[in-house]
């Protein structure tokens, strides 16, 4: 079998449980990023990896600043996720040696520019030269506080879900210049009690079911209640990617002070209620049957059933 | 400028000042690892990424294992050249769709297989596909206590320098299973002052004088002294790389103990008194000029000064 024939999720299925990770591993593969021990008792170390490929993650041509800046955006997002705090990362170049050096200072810069922006130092480097597309692993490596870290499986039937900022539009271009939320994932877990969080890098249809999947609930969405980029319809919401906004689930007792409280601290940023968890049987998007423009997440939604 | 015009070398040289790593790094790009503060004062987090690119580091049509193998070797001899102990990888696999899932399933196995000799856990895992070649970074993060890190940079005029098994021969098979050396670099530094360090991943004739370099010293080297792989020459021995030995300087008072010590304690393995560190003017290959065979170690040796 080729590996066109069994997707990403399947390979990394199959591969996944094989890694055994060891006793000091807390949340291991599968997981938005890695927790592990350490000495400190207080901490756990958190680790991610992720990479962007040409004509998979952006196209030929783009603006290279804007490339740099996506490819460490990307792993700090699921920072974000975990509501851990990123401090190092390790950047590899893999590019052709037909492209321009300036072209290449350029990406370096966007790398830099993202790490600032959230005190992150670039402590290594790499580059390799291939004939083939340009592809950019980023590894951050951070800490989270023991009793902070929150991942996909700690949802509870009956807790609120929400997202922030809007959804659906993010191909066009914010896919290149988004922020990852971790000031709010910070703020979130400093103040309320989050039950299970992601960052939503595969659309709403595929991200929330897996969310679910990993607390074993069920979800009821409203889907006219989504917020919606402009432009963009409920469809792009469920079904488009690369938005790396917040999903995550708290206890209905703290909606009311968490939608007050926001509000202050981030008067810019949308924070919408978009449904609950429920029971494992009762997965829903409510209005999805019927609606034919809904398929797309109603698909992933059924896989993940 | 093209990237082909300028090598690796320079452009890491050209964008490694500007990473403006933070305080909490103590050695960062340029050395074998980057090694930065924790919370824990006794310890530093240490990290590594490397990446092995098809056509490059194996040829295609390279056993699976092999090639698995290999691509977390690699930084791990990073990690024996710093003294340090590996414990957490983060691997991604950039591949074509076109490959067989067996083949990447023998190459998870080699990455495993070499993970588990250290005791390594491969706490993450990411796939890209690009039509490109192969292409398998491999991030490592560990500790190292504050008190016996090795660099680069600690050799002084004076020193003995030795290196561990023998050189030249690996590019018929064994760059694709060597071990690093690891369990030597750590019983090293537990039982003598090794000033400076590093793996010879490039060959004697272009790692050592990174080596003074970073020290600030010059070096001489009997050549007829150096350890051959079976079938190899001098020659090889200076400029062929992916050895993966271990070259370090400790003081000249320690140099017998070492020897007496290293031939109980790893009896199989070779280690080999190949010469001394200088004063900075000092540099010389000992029969290096007027010896054409000499002359891939000796330009390398020339580009240094």
């Amino acid at each position: 079998m080729k590996l066109r024939d069994l997707g990403e999720d399947r390979l990394l299925n199959e591969l996944l449980p094989r890694l055994s990770p060891g006793k000091a591993v807390v949340a291991g593969p599968g997981d938005d990023c890695a927790l592990v021990e350490t000495h400190d008792r207080g901490r756990l170390l958190v680790l991610k990896t992720d990479c962007v490929v040409e004509d998979v993650h952006f196209l030929p041509g783009t603006n290279a600043l804007d490339v740099g800046w996506k490819a460490m955006m990307r792993p700090l997002s699921d920072f974000a996720a975990t509501s851990a705090v990123p401090q190092y990362a390790l950047v590899t170049l893999i590019l052709s040696e037909r492209i321009d050096v300036a072209w290449v200072k350029q990406l370096y810069q966007g790398l830099r520019r993202a790490a600032n922006r959230f005190h992150v130092s670039i402590v290594g480097g790499e580059t390799s030269s291939t004939p083939g597309p340009i592809a950019i692993p980023v590894s951050v490596i951070g800490f989270v506080e023991r009793d902070r870290w929150v991942s996909r499986g700690g949802g509870k039937p009956g807790d609120d879900l929400f997202v922030t900022g809007q959804l659906g539009g993010a191909l066009k271009r914010k896919h290149l210049r988004f922020i990852p939320r971790l000031m709010e994932s910070r703020w979130l877990t400093k103040n309320f009690s989050i039950h299970a969080m992601m960052d939503l890098s595969d659309g709403l249809g595929a991200d929330l079911p897996r969310l679910a999947r990993a607390s074993k609930v069920g979800f009821k969405i409203e889907t006219e209640s989504l917020p919606l980029s402009r432009g963009a319809k409920i469809n792009d919401a469920i079904s488009k990617g690369e938005d790396y906004e917040l999903l995550f689930a708290v206890p209905r007792r703290e909606s009311k002070r968490l939608q007050k409280k926001w509000s202050r601290k981030f008067p810019k940023l949308a924070l919408t209620h978009i449904g609950s968890l429920t029971p494992q049987s009762a997965r829903s998007l409510s209005a999805a049957a019927g609606n034919p423009q809904l398929r797309g997440g109603y698909v992933h939604f059924q896989q993940s059933s």
